[in-house]
């Protein structure tokens, strides 16, 4: 007989729900109130670990006007939504090296009602992240290293850049397939990678997925299966292009019984369905294409928001060319 | 360094289109012409190495005044498409256990422009699909016996069962995940399973997925891994509920040059993006929800259908019932 490991739990395992930030990339965070407030209290009915709800972006680089308030993540705008947090959750901001005015912009731990950053980098950004990942650690955060677009790094920049991040006070370092693009032998081996950096260091592992080829959350369970505990998914997988690992889908695959899968569904027939008449999200077929060329989806979403949205050979055949 | 297998291919490797076979599912069959000599053309110029049509369907089971010609695939509707099917691409049918007149509707091969049964199969059928099997290879046909709804049958059933197809003259043992419910630990082990009883036989092992947690194409590429050699996948991941795999997909992977993405991209933006208007397929909810409960997905087809097709909550609410 085979053993069958998914029918029990690995209580080290936490959920962060990036529903409102991911998905803000869609509609430049523009979220109503309402619907902010909906994904809050559902993630603490479903036991969630910690949400997520914008950046701290740099006024100076995104317009106010242009942009609604996850984008910056203002004390007073969280605490419209989430009071003093009196609730067991955790609440993330994500900061992007070069475009997060740090020593600014985040406050001290005691003056907030964050509980974590999570610094999102480019390989070539790794000193500022380090430098921002100081400033956080500093300043009481718990905090995290999103490595992004793994799928274009090189093996031998991957380890210089872990052997850095793994001497960083990061308390996390968060595998990131911003493409959509890779499969889950390349998942296996990047969570292994990211697991023996992080080995002896105390720091957890995380994956944050993208759909493109519907494997955001397949590459979840199998980052799961070799021993990643800090999983992000996003509620109906609402995100940037494909989107990302459904929350609904995680927490069937996920035992532990603090999670509550009824909420999510009820979150979905209240919210999303609705939602999803206003936003587009989910794996078309420019998305498979980018995914498949490794490409970031930028070019995908622009040609969907065109009137060549349906040429999808047209669309092929330019990433096919020399 | 790691290792890259999915640089290369496996030229054992062979692809079934199943698009108008499972797709017909969806609305009994009623294909136009037009639609299905498209997809005949598109497996073609992809390098696709079966296409499946239809079942072998009884008359007397399935009234023939609500069902399209697939339901039956006669040898004069099957040629209005491929002709004498000049191409390299083999012609499937399937035939249901009990559900076919197999010693009658089943002509003999050389009668036959079809090349291979697949004979489908419930675990309490096997005697009759025995016999079916045998039947189709006295008349010639390469056969393959599909073992479905997996997810409900027991280990020592399943050890028994193997043992007798292993035995019988199938050139194919097919792994189906009907209800769309298996992870990719459970494919693995299946695979694993049917590979053993295959051993020595020179039978091949197949899967056929179902898309319910976004996990077809993810298993498929499992099993590839695991050593499974044939693999279902439909144009646009069409099927019943929430579909199959996808083909698009699915080609990504496999690096095979007699494989040809285009033509499935063609196809998709020619004809099925108008289909998707008129039927409907895919991961919705409430196929998530029959999969998490290792139910046939028949209930979500009839609430998606019915007033009731956005209350999730209560669908869900009726599986969790004691």
């Amino acid at each position: 007989m085979t053993k069958a490991p998914w029918i029990d739990y690995r209580p080290e395992i936490k959920v962060l729900d990036c529903t409102v930030r991911d998905g803000g990339l869609i509609n430049n965070h523009l979220f109503e109130d309402g619907l902010v407030k909906a994904v809050y209290d559902t993630c603490i009915a479903a036991g969630v670990d910690y949400i997520e709800l914008g950046y701290k972006g740099d006024k100076k680089i995104f317009a106010p006007d242009k942009h609604g308030a996850w984008k910056y993540c203002a004390e007073d705008d969280i605490r419209r939504i989430v009071g003093e947090n009196e609730a067991d959750i955790k609440i993330s901001v994500m900061a992007d090296a070069e475009k997060t005015d740090y020593k600014r912009d985040i406050e001290p731990r005691e003056k907030s009602v964050i509980d974590i950053i999570r610094v999102a980098t480019y390989i070539h950004q790794i000193p500022t992240a380090v430098d921002m990942i100081k400033d956080a650690h500093d300043k009481g955060y718990e905090v995290s290293a999103n490595l992004m677009a793994l799928s274009t790094v090189q093996d031998r920049e991957l380890d210089e850049a872990l052997h850095i991040l793994a001497e960083s006070p990061a308390d996390v370092l968060v595998i990131v397939d911003s493409y959509g693009t890779l499969y889950s032998e390349q998942v296996r081996d990047y969570a292994k990678r990211f697991l023996k950096a992080a080995k002896g260091t105390g720091k957890e592992v995380g994956i944050h997925a993208h759909n493109n080829q519907q494997l955001a959350y397949a590459n979840t369970i199998e980052a799961i299966i070799v021993g990643v505990n800090r999983l992000d998914a996003t509620i109906n997988g609402i995100g940037r292009g494909a989107g990302n690992c459904p929350m609904e889908l995680l927490l069937n695959f996920l035992r532990n019984p603090k999670f509550n899968l009824r909420a999510v569904i009820q979150c979905i027939q209240d919210h999303f369905i609705d939602l999803g008449k206003e936003m587009e999200w989910g794996a078309l077929i420019p998305y498979i294409i980018t995914a498949h060329f490794n490409q970031h989806p930028r070019s995908a979403i622009e040609m969907l928001d065109s009137d060549k949205r349906n040429n999808y050979v047209e669309f092929y055949d330019r990433w096919n060319e020399a």
